[in-house]
């Protein structure tokens, strides 16, 4: 697939924080970011934005909070852009600076389709500032259409750049991505649609193609998949799949092997049958992850059933 | 997806014996038909039928060779038939007994298109002994065109039960899996189609689904993807999107946790990079796996970068 206006935005940091409550190495982020950049990326995500009031700097490592200085440690100017996530409810505005002094490019505000209201405040805010903003709906498969029509109604007011599809829970299958990905893109003229997907029944990939192909522009992947849980589309993949000669795989083939295959047996994201039930039964996946750290003897099995009862883990 | 002509065929033990050398314990084998036998499943394909007089059982495992007798220390009568696959040019045709003296119902009758006439000769020889048979063209994703539309057509003229697109090297997209699925089908009247997908791009069972919503009736899978390099689709996947209620993904769960996570962990089929890169470049895994078993100092970078270059690792 070779489309020119396909934006490649790599979340490794900001998604696979997750795993590690946002505890990276700066130089490992500097790492990675320089991989990417080699890599031609259009974007990297490389934390939250969380307000401090709410969150201690003593549980969570740098790139939950995304600090300027921070960022300027581990990323340069160049054509690969920084991007910096903000939650909805978790962000102080007032610790968002101006885009022409800052080193981030791009905000993506995380919102819930309920709090799509506080999402356009918050949204209004960063863009008056002069960065580009994109809107993440999160857990698309937990949303009732009427509330989703709602939202992409009230953000195709905006002057916002993005909208993404994002299946938080692996959910969806291909059918489900193409009757979305028609939907968000007839709702909303003139903005671009992204998509992000998770791994939880390997459709990560797959259902990533299928929103190219239906005309998505803005991918989200991670390096080997690295994010929440079962994780990403990975970076890699749309490397090899999208055929712009701007891409360049190997560097992340290399970063992979010397930073990912090791931190992977460790934290564990990918496919993995607790993360399949969830997936499979269109839940987060808190619980599965609660089981990935201690089973407390309650068989692979038993989740599934207790799951598919919706009893409580 | 309830479709009740659906029939799902674990490959566990026959493709998951080119990871082990068809070494897998008796009690190990018992254990999993039991389990895929609780689960529904339509067929277990437990071995090759190899000739004995091409490979030694020094060399490999019982379940190269599937012995009626070891097949009968595993499997028993019930409504999960036994399935064995039987390679062009490595089978003794007088090996094979009649229909009703074996707990074999099915026999796959492995091929290249090129040796589509031996194929036929092959099948026929199964099929007047009573059996079921599949007709599983390998590697299609290497395969011209006319070569391949003559091999259907030749296909169409036979008493076969089914006839499989198998995409050996884990390549294809599902847009492509669409357009072989329309081909197969319509190729091939009053015949069942058949999909083998591998998992070198994490599209195992995405291409799989493809299919099904193509028209496609016999798909398979294997246990936690066991199978050669990248291994194939999930059999608990199919069960997960399958709703027909004869399917009871639980068995399935319980042997994953009790023989397969370990045994991952030792012969590390499924998504890794080796085998993305032969799967991204449409080759054969073989040099992937020679890499997985020693790298010999050779990383991934410069796997991929001599694979792109088609010299020999």
């Amino acid at each position: 697939m070779y489309r020119p206006e396909i934006r490649v935005v790599d979340c490794t940091i900001r998604d696979g924080g997750l795993m590690n409550d946002h505890r990276f190495e700066t130089a490992t982020v500097k790492r990675i970011f320089h991989a990417l950049a080699e890599a031609g990326l259009d974007y990297v995500e490389l934390g939250y934005r969380a307000d401090k009031t709410q969150f201690s700097t003593k549980d969570f490592g740098p790139w939950k909070f995304s600090d300027e200085e921070d960022l300027r440690k581990v990323a340069y100017e160049c054509d690969t852009k920084v991007s910096v996530m903000a939650d909805v409810g978790r962000t102080d505005f007032d610790d968002i600076i101006p885009c022409d002094q800052s080193i981030v490019s791009m905000y993506r505000v995380a919102t819930y389709a309920k709090e799509i209201d506080k999402a356009i405040e918050l949204g209004d805010h960063i863009k008056a500032l002069g960065y580009t903003v994109c809107v993440n709906i999160m857990a698309v498969s937990h949303v009732l259409e009427p509330d989703l029509d709602e939202a992409l109604t009230q953000l195709a007011t905006t002057n916002f750049d993005a909208v993404y599809l994002v299946d938080s829970f692996g959910y969806l299958y291909s059918e489900q991505i193409q009757y979305l990905s028609d939907k968000y893109i007839s709702a909303l003229p003139g903005k671009e649609i992204g998509i992000h997907c998770h791994n939880n029944q390997q459709l990560a990939f797959a259902n990533t193609v299928e929103g190219i192909i239906k005309g998505i522009n803005y991918v989200d992947g991670s390096i080997y998949g690295m994010g929440r849980a079962a994780g990403n589309c990975t970076t890699e993949q749309l490397l090899g799949f999208l055929k712009n000669p701007k891409f360049n795989l190997r560097p992340v083939l290399d970063i992979i092997e010397s930073d990912f295959i090791e931190m992977q047996q460790d934290l564990k994201w990918g496919y993995q049958i607790p993360y399949l039930v969830t997936g499979v039964l269109n839940k987060h996946p808190r619980s599965a992850m609660a089981l990935m750290k201690d089973a407390k003897g309650v068989t692979y099995g038993d989740f599934y059933d207790k799951l598919l009862s919706d009893e409580e883990i």
